[in-house]
């Protein structure tokens, strides 16, 4: 069968960049992958790699003739880059972006989309804490979901092979509005990053506890949020700056029920903790049934199952 | 060779009692393995699951002629159980236990223990977010921290020989002040299951994001998150009112920081968020390289590692 695309372009080739074109070869989707990077350092790697067909520092001549053009930068630089590559668009190409923030990128790369190229936004949620075209790997995408943003005027065939792009990488695609994206993720993506890196920092500058002690005896919580904590701080940044909104919507949530939980520990109040404690296990168990997790025990290294 | 104890009784048999039942069975630690538990249904589960030689539904009874009994029970049981047993402790046992909270324990501890008894209080830093007698596993402690928290007069013989004990089962065993472990722990792992069940818990209230939403795209930050707020609500009910000035102290330096961020994020203030996410990077390079976590990527399902 012949591939779906004859020509994607990515621009970035980070982490996202990188497990687009390892996936997209393995499963044949387009017949020439072509790479674009800001830095030599990171293009010259991608090469080493052999992660494209093709090299180019300069992203607009990258883009020039795909017909699928991928955005894989952070979510600030994509208005810039969307101005860059304007001119040498194909008509009919279809342009996407997988930045975790979708009103702000819609915002700032729609005025320089030429007429006759359909933008489509999207965003795979998959990632790790690791950035870079060493970080990427084919399988990233699998049994995730992928959430496309339809812009006004979004052209259905344009949305409908983006779509059938992802399923092929082994997403499950699902449709929604950019403004509802953005509030969906601040909950269970940006707010969660966002205390991760305030916990771990809090523990960095405690006089009363020593950063070997933290180290050393980092307990399962903590462990977690490190992980998180270690993710890139540009990437982080932009979302912050790109999500403003919802996430203090929800930081302020955050902070008015941690009141409450610190009110009940000072005054011993059990019966609150308690309850607090006891009504958010099933959410955890409906994430285990929907197959987005496993109810494995995971304490920092694999446990191997009964079986395995 | 001998098992260096002749009864072992363990009075819980949740996670970590079970799991110090396999362990000690399995590297030969007891002659004897007596099993206590508050009621009938667990105790009948620990016999079905054979951890023991000797089921007891009264503790007492269970620990008499025991030379190693261990209090498996959440934090807030230790005190009433230890005068439960004390009449029927023999004369050299040592009676430990695993509790979260050490300070706490040995206030509501050490009354009871009668002369010629010695009380030696430890902290295994392993866990996950199961209970019962069905999550327990023979490896839950290897390459583990278990902390030793002796008190005044510990006779160093029976914390040598307890220590010995938690080597043998796979730990790394260290000394420490039980004041200063509770400090320790109240930023490693109390504090991170406390911002995990408000997380949870902010997540579960929203009116702007359905529960399904939530659900469906819970991200890896958030999916982390509801596996620590599965955990038992009376085991952390218990830590937080007996660790309460840590860990107050604690959450006052978190929502000190996190308003900080706060403001950073209204005002959009890249470099100051930039700087935030930065320099927490290290501290879990240096957890990777103490040997408490693995590198590998992991977003809620087991990602195969080259060669594996
Ligand atoms: N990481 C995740 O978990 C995850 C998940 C879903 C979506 N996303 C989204 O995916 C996008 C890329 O993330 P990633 O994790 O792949 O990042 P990454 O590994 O850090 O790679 C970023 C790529 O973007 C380039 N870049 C950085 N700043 C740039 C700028 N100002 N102008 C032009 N190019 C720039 C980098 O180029 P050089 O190396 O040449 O400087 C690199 O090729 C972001 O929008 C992010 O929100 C990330
Ligand atoms: N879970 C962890 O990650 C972890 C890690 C390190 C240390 N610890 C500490 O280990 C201890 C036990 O935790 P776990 O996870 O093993 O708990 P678990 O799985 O919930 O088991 C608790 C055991 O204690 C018994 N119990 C509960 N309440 C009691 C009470 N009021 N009086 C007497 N017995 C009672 C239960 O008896 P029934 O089932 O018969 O009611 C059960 O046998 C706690 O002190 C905890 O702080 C836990």
């Amino acid at each position: 069968m012949k591939p779906p695309f004859k020509r994607l372009t990515l621009i970035g080739i980070g982490l996202i960049g990188s497990s687009i074109a390892l996936a997209a070869r393995r499963k044949e989707l387009a017949e020439e992958i072509v790479i674009s990077t800001r830095s030599e350092a990171t293009l010259d790697r991608a090469r080493e790699l052999g992660l494209g067909d093709r090299y180019y520092l300069d992203a607009a001549e990258a883009a020039e003739g795909a017909d699928l053009v991928i955005l894989c930068v952070p979510v600030g630089a994509c208005g810039p880059v969307a101005k860059w590559i304007a001119p040498c668009l194909a008509p009919g190409a279809i342009v996407s972006d997988v930045g975790s923030v979708k009103e702000a990128v819609v915002r700032s790369m729609s005025p320089h989309i030429p007429q006759g190229v359909h933008f489509v936004p999207a965003h795979p949620i998959a990632g790790t804490e690791h950035s870079g075209p060493d970080a990427g790997f084919a399988e990233l995408f699998e049994n995730r979901w992928c959430l496309i943003t339809p812009v006004e005027g979004s052209d259905a065939d344009a949305i409908a092979r983006l779509a059938a792009f992802w399923t092929a990488l082994g997403s499950n695609v699902e449709e929604m509005d950019p403004v509802r994206h953005d509030r969906v993720l601040a909950i269970t993506s940006h707010l969660p990053h966002l205390i991760a890196y305030n916990l771990v920092g809090t523990a960095h500058d405690l006089e009363t506890v020593t950063q070997s002690e933290v180290i050393k005896f980092s307990a399962g919580g903590f462990r977690d949020s490190t992980r998180l904590a270690a993710s890139d701080p540009t990437m982080w940044r932009d979302v912050f700056l790109n999500n403003k909104d919802a996430v203090l919507e929800m930081l302020g949530r955050f902070s008015e029920e941690l009141a409450a939980l610190q009110r009940a520990v000072r005054w011993g109040d059990g019966e609150a903790l308690y309850k607090a404690f006891e009504r958010t296990r099933y959410i955890r168990r409906n994430i285990i049934e929907a197959g987005q997790e496993t109810p494995a025990p995971d304490f920092g290294r694999h446990v191997k199952e009964p079986g395995e």
